[in-house]
């Protein structure tokens, strides 16, 4: 429900990019849960920008927990926080308040809210609500590795170029490696090359967009709910809610479309007393339910909208053509800083997923050490 | 949740392939809404068999409204209905009821429900379901074009055979001419090459896949609710509870990925006093919100899972390597099946969304002679 | 949400009281609960009428099964089921279609609707609804009981006359001998003073109400969510979802307000190694989570709204003034039968709190045998 | 769920008594809403204590906004807000923390949370956050009453001492009067007596409680959903979500359980064009919708569990009998206080019910002025 994720575990957030500050509730969790502010903020530090090709604007991004702790431990009621909006400077958008940036939300966002929205740096729509999405996230993200299921993602691709494929017979190896990245691709001349292809768009006063590629390691078969719960509809309905995307494909995705049945049917075979299937073209997932194979999917993201070079658009307000040129400060690409994005909804709706079908007792059970 | 879409208007789907009957409850809907029944019924007739390439299972399909509905038009109560299941031939499914179909939920539900299911012909899980689906759909469907809201789509693809471009400047007329297609493609060539490319692989006991595309015209910009119910969200949500479907993109999707901001930004201007965008490479949708122009997406739809050609696979209670050719009743495609279902899922969206802002007395308002 | 109760576990229902038939869906149900079908008929037999004192609608109340059950066991997918409208007789009706009975929905629902409502025997709104509630709830009333959670209910007052106390002491055997009773009081003589005042009030065309108590019994401490989702939250919720309930309290409810706290508060005393409390005022809940006592609450009931006698009323379609003799076939009491719909939503309650906690496969867990 | 109330316009809260702060989030609600903060403090005052009667905790109770409002004005987006929690002698808790105080969720939050919990204060459970409630009951309160919908409540009774009845034929002047009162009686002389009354309590180191009666005025006919969504369901279960309320009846309640239906039933009449009722037994509700007469229930509040007269109880960790005399500052009645919260929940309730019909659109259009 608007700005509410997920049905068991629920995060609600709020606040605007240029208001005091931003924040979530998440309510539904389990008690008990070791708050490990380490990690947090490695998975914050990945949200942000890297100096070189990423918008000077610098926020701590230190989320401040208000309520639902108790020495560092989850309560089990509603966990809240705020992350402050420090380096805000409003003069950069105030000619721009009534001019439509093509392909942002300002214009749509003006007819859903009759112009009583905050416009400043995008407001409720900013890219910036999504420190508060990956903070909650990785809570969940951590509760999981503690139960044994690894959430990971690489930039498969960015500006055109492509990185090398994920390994699956080293997969905690590599996901453990890409979750310790700041700039997540599985070979590093591909990054070289994609920041050199960051850069040069910069230097254009334009933009590039590109697509990353997530893996769900470790989930048991039989997560995920009939039809319109499916695990595809959920994590798909997670990740379109994140900004800039605009595609999401499982498993082979599009590409599979064009296979044959015979082709693109994985194998099921007997390995080790359990059942595996020899390809993964559908992503570990049928008919909407895990199967015990790797969850495996791609998220398309579109070039930053906020570009340097001048663009048409209108006056939304005098209902007038309109010229403009952001100045302000903007990434020429955001698919980078997106990863974390992507596995803090990823984890956030596999943990509601299980919690829906265990309780969030689940969590508490063994704490994790049922792997050992 | 689960086997219920939508929160304002809600549809719930209860059945199995193999039951006495599938059916639904629609809830939420507002009351004097006319029940078309000869527009249910061609809806309903696309998702259909074509008797050359689809599979010879033979159902009326014709939906039995047992509450809800009085003299014709709905009475604002639930709305329920249920489909019988006639021509069931189980005897197909015994030697498989232990063999898990690669590619089908057979083994994951199987995981979830522990064996309790009913395996037959997919049970739940069968694509079956969907005429339910496409009923419910139907009627949102026909109310909002009541309402100036047209959706339609079309096969982009079968087999790797491309249809035309839809043609934006006959949108309507297009759309129209598209919903009166029993093979949804622009061009009669390219079905006619689909075709045999279908005819190709069922004689190679083979199937394929391919790619829908779909448009909602006449949507007034602000339609959609911030971050986590943003119309790209709700609808990808709904596309991916349809059986087989692996990918959703909206606007250039995938594609968009490999532009430049300058490029996938879609610069506004006035037209007609009225706001527009000269390209459409977001797909009428920013920010998760209408902004006026056509909704445009593309869902892609693998190969059909159920082949003659001989696989591999385990029996899952006996723990065993096995091998299956499936012989039963088959679509080798079901591509052109899926049009009217991703049909369905998009108007009960867009009708959800619309109800969350308006509240279901819209429906009522003017009784859709607001457009002349 | 508006025609489904519960979160976890929950029931949609639909159908008119003049319609072919009413029905439910039960969804997010565990796989692998035995539907006991002698239940099930036990229950809708107590929602029944009693010949002396109830309606001469006679109607078999046989729920039809068509989806979610195989081999009488659930399939963990939705379970479905249509009970027949035989008995109808619409003629009953057609004069006061136009006339708002006194103490019904006819008006109110004329507003909402705008008149296209079903009106016939109260349609959606009648107590016939009930027959698919009780049903749902049967199913969850003996699942809970396989696994030592019992629910009963007795009449506590009719027509101003008072059944005993519920005697906690032998609180088994009281629910049981109260589960086994067609007319659930206590104590016979009660049982027989309260039909004889009922069928005063019949000879007079009239009709009585009274009070429902009922006691959950065996459930363990912890069960309800905080604020918003508690216990009372939850079961208030459901028992006013029952036509003619006007009045819910838990504990000693309106009583407790004239307390002093000394009194009112129950103190905890260890016993036998478990925290018990020596009185239970606040009804087994404290802070909206259960404290391990006994769940007590109490249901007001009015008297039946359709009575012979005449009344002073309205034509809501010409706005005039009418008088109004209802004929048709109608119950001087309904608070008897409404004892099984208590009951009901009281098990359907529980289970979807319980489910919250620990997920579905809580009832498949020992299958009930943990408690030998 | 949980945390969250409502489903059209979501208030979902967060905070213990001894954190930093609590707040809350509110969410679905319009643009456009005049946030009156003189309006928020004055309901916030009437819920503080009146310092003869009522604890000295001395809390400002000042709502900081931190998202979702400009110029004073809503935005649209999530309205978030904190309050601080200044005032907090946690000592006073110290040596309670393991020691269930009786009638308090001390004991069945442990059972829940394992621990977790954070106690001090009842943490999550405390009436404290009831701030929370106020203030975003507040805002919809006056939103409803620009729209001509005006909530009042008034102490029916408090420690056995009634107040005079309402008086509908000056329904508009008694509920404007009782909205401006900071002890909401209708008649002097009975808060005097109940103040008397309250006074005696305190120096007994007891506690009282008390019934709050509550009118809706100005509601249309049509408002509430079917079953499970009736007017009455979902106002009884925010009403429970109060801590201390253990009953709720509407119109006459449990008082109608005794009456015959010819006295029960509204009869229906003409006045001046417009439907209504002789008597209003129902309380303005029929089938769960209203019908245009007020809306009036009744709401019991349990006597304060916190009492400093020596109680009998189990200290929880070392489950061992223990004895417990609560020093602390406490209410001996929080019934005067309650006022506010019922209000408060109130307005939200019928705020969401109204927008489920009518959308959030609703509040905006003609801004209050269709009623001049």
């Amino acid at each position: 429900m608007s700005n509410t994720l997920g049905k068991a575990i629920r995060l609600t957030v709020f606040g605007e990019s240029h208001g005091p500050c931003i924040g979530g509730v998440l309510d539904g969790i389990p008690a008990g849960l070791k708050i490990d502010t380490e990690y947090i903020k490695d998975e914050l530090e990945k949200r942000k920008s890297i100096s070189s090709i990423s918008t000077p604007r610098r926020e701590d991004d230190e989320p401040v927990f208000i309520s639902g702790i108790k020495d560092g431990v989850t309560e089990g009621t509603p966990l809240a926080f705020t992350i402050a909006n420090k380096d805000v400077k409003s003069g950069d958008y105030e000619e721009m308040s009534k001019i439509a940036r093509p392909g942002h939300a300002d214009y749509s966002a003006e007819m859903k809210y009759g112009g009583f929205q905050d416009a400043r740096g995008g407001g409720h729509f900013s890219g910036r609500l999504t420190a508060v999405i990956v903070t909650a996230g990785a809570i969940m993200k951590k509760a999981l590795e503690d139960k044994g299921i690894v959430i990971a993602s690489h930039i498969d691709e960015l500006a055109g170029v492509k990185d090398v494929e994920f390994d699956f017979d080293r997969a905690e190896q590599e996901a453990c490696a890409l979750n310790k990245k700041i700039f997540a691709c599985l070979s590093d001349e591909a990054a070289e090359a994609m920041i050199t292809k960051v850069e040069e768009a910069r230097s254009d006063g334009d933009s590039v967009g590109g697509i990353i590629e997530t893996v769900v390691l470790g989930l048991e078969p039989g997560i995920g709910e009939p039809i319109f719960s499916s695990a595809e509809s959920e994590l798909s309905a997670a990740l379109f809610s994140i900004g800039g995307v605009k595609g999401v494909e499982f498993g082979r995705g599009f590409e599979i479309a064009r296979m044959r049945g015979s082709e693109a049917n994985d194998a099921f075979r007997m390995e080790g007393g359990k059942v595996v299937t020899s390809t993964n073209n559908n992503g570990g997932i049928n008919g909407g339910i895990s199967n015990g194979m790797p969850v495996v999917f791609r998220t398309a993201v579109k070039p930053t909208p906020s570009i340097s070079k001048e663009q048409e658009t209108v006056d939304f307000r005098s209902m007038e053509n309109a010229t403009l040129s952001i100045k302000g400060r903007h990434d020429p690409a955001i698919v980078h800083r997106a990863v974390a994005v992507v596995n803090a909804v990823t984890a956030l709706t596999m943990a509601d997923l299980i919690c829906r079908r265990y309780g969030y007792i689940w969590f508490a059970e063994g704490n994790g050490e049922e792997d050992e």
